[in-house]
């Protein structure tokens, strides 16, 4: 392979049809930002709107905005939008609460329909709190929360067979960014009778995901990494809809109600997706959320996959050629197809590089014990901005500006 | 009892030491809001505090801003700002999710407390998502949800006996404003060998809740009435101090975790307040809520008390002297000291009155099937406001304004 240099990769954004949408963002000049599979950066027109929301909509419209300014189906409108993202019909997505609070849900409703199984599937090494919130599930009901590594998970399935109700799974690692197959899965799980709940966190809005072409059943996602929504973003939840009928989920209130403005004493769940909703969701964040999606007007997401892809290939073409002898380790796949749009580096000392890289403006984070982690937000990250990090790095390891107390003290959120 | 006058209303507003901080919120001149307690007005700093929050923390720090702007112990900050507003302390709430999932942990977590005890007290005219949550733990925990009336909860505690595991009941009813005496309710269900949970929605804000003088076990309430925190904003839970150690709330999330950061793949709560979180909380939801509570800063909760007491008792007179003969009922108790900071009347054409009396700028709400509310946020009410919505009340009723199709049409949120 020839060597890569800075004006190859120019050149590649000189073409990329993704291109102008960067400028739909507000991004810090000088800075390059490899943290969008964390938090999203900002859409620009997200500004403007929040400031319309709350002096407008909340200052002046107050009580009145829950008709007239559509905030009481934000929710499912919100919902129907990403659905468009995720390859589910827009009746079949909602966005509320957290990613935790969505998954608790489809579990123990997972596990009602199949009375008899006490077997819930999960992964090791999995983003946390999909396993706390399983296991919780699990200790609730009276069920087993059994975890294998990823190779594992279709010898597992296989393996439990109609013990099996329900598998637990995040398509893309948070911290390897290695990609399941969710038709495979999914297609052996029904074989064994269960059910499969998907976590999107890292695939939402980067990947071209396939929900219903999968005959995927449930699954949750987050709103503030590649949808751009904001920190904390509200969450969403996908139920299929050929389960949405009988589904019964736990937390049951008010906005999941049939006729919540009839204030009856007794439950009873909405016909649709919004038996999913619990509560009353910020509209606040609800807003700038909508507003955010509105960056994908025209995007074709096979391009934006495409685009990540390759970014990440490159990435990891250039890492090779200039930081060898370094002590660089690669935690994701190398084939761009098993991964998604994030590649993780390995190092002894990668907390205190990555806090060195960060001084000079390269944003990418860490993740315990040795993960230096890349997000490719394919929107808003230039070809360009790979060869500009990697010199950044190559920088901070030949001056060993890492190695400086500010950088070796932990802070609090990592 | 002397005629009310106008004049005599404005002078009360002269005198009346809270009537400064009329000036912190964004009003629409020439309406009278009487619906803080459904949402709250807009502080006028959250807007500007809202611009920095997208425009610099987001935009510019971003992920930096979870240890920079301290975005990640905002909840705890903001529920040690709430706690000095219900009489809790600043290590036993936290801002998170909404009533009704936090309604949700705390029931399961009391039931997990008494095991063996299989009994929910709640009570009917509840609003409704509170009896659905509690419902529907009931199921998930084979227990039992058994509702009585208001008047009715003292003797059913005594009735149920050692089968009660908890009581759930809101302090403030959401339709009549009917007041619970706290300390007497949780005594007796102590008494019982039982807990209680209190869902403060109508009270923190207005009310000088003293949760630890009354040793309540639980609580959870919303931010978004008299906390002013805007639509949706995030809720809070509290926990006495006393049962958080060996508390297991069933919604195991990541921020929960004693060590979040270790991502470590078993869940071990933190140790304090903090396990009461989930997922991560919308910060811009927060930080709204947070600028909000600002203006609480030197409010004397009594007096705040007084006030709308006084604000409601004086209601009721000119209603008397206003409205006699027009078919209005009073749905709230007549003694103030047994009412929250809102008044109810009754009609039957409560609906299309209520329209009617919005569009001339008196806004309050209505709730089926009769229910015209009035709530009085001290905070930003004036005395004067009680005779001018009379007065338009009056008008309306006079020229039968509300026979109108436009009022009479259901809107989807009522």
């Amino acid at each position: 392979m020839n060597l890569l240099t800075r004006d190859a990769l120019a050149e590649r954004d000189l073409r990329d049809p993704l291109a102008p949408k960067r400028q739909a963002f507000s991004l810090v000049p000088g800075e390059i930002y490899l943290d969008g599979n964390s938090l999203g950066a900002l859409v620009a027109s997200v500004a403007p709107r929040m400031e319309r929301a709350v002096k407008e909509e909340w200052g002046k419209g107050l009580i009145r905005s829950w008709n007239d300014a559509g905030w009481y189906p934000a929710p499912l409108r919100v919902g129907a939008t990403i659905a468009g993202l995720i390859g589910a019909g827009r009746h079949e997505v909602v966005a509320c609460d957290s990613t935790s609070v969505n998954l608790f849900k489809v579990l123990v409703a997972a596990l009602r329909m199949r009375p008899g199984r006490k077997l819930i599937l999960g992964e090791l090494g999995n983003f946390p709190t999909d396993m706390y919130v399983a296991a919780g599930v699990a200790e609730l009901m009276g069920a087993e929360l059994r975890c294998v590594v990823p190779d594992e998970v279709e010898a597992a399935i296989a393996e439990i067979g109609d013990q099996l109700a329900v598998v637990t799974l995040t398509e893309v690692n948070y911290k390897t960014g290695r990609l399941h197959d969710m038709r495979r899965i999914t297609a052996a799980a029904h074989r064994a009778g269960a059910l499969v709940a998907w976590d999107l966190c890292h695939s939402a809005g980067t990947l071209p995901v396939q929900l219903n072409a999968c005959e995927a059943d449930f699954a949750v996602g987050c709103g503030y990494k590649y949808l751009n929504g904001g920190p904390g973003a509200p969450a969403f939840v996908f139920v299929a809809e050929r389960h949405l009928a009988g589904l019964r989920q736990p937390l049951a209130g008010w906005h999941g109600h049939a006729r919540p403005f009839a204030f009856a004493p007794d439950y009873a769940p909405h016909g649709g997706i919004d038996r999913m909703l619990v509560g009353t969701a910020s509209q606040l964040a609800l807003i700038a959320l909508e507003e955010a999606l509105t960056v994908f007007e025209g995007v074709d997401l096979q391009q934006l996959r495409r685009k990540g892809m390759e970014l990440g290939d490159l990435f990891i073409a250039v890492v090779d050629q200039e930081l060898a002898g370094h002590g660089f380790g690669l935690a994701s796949p190398r084939e761009g197809s098993e991964r998604g749009s994030q590649v993780s580096l390995t190092h002894e000392r990668g907390y205190p590089i990555m806090q060195a890289l960060i001084a000079r403006g390269v944003i990418g984070d860490f993740r315990a014990p040795d993960i230096l982690r890349f997000g490719f937000a394919g929107l808003y990250v230039r070809y360009v901005d790979l060869w500009d990090a990697v010199a950044a790095l190559k920088d901070v390891m030949q001056t060993r500006a890492w190695d400086r107390p500010e950088f070796t003290t932990l802070k609090a959120v990592t």
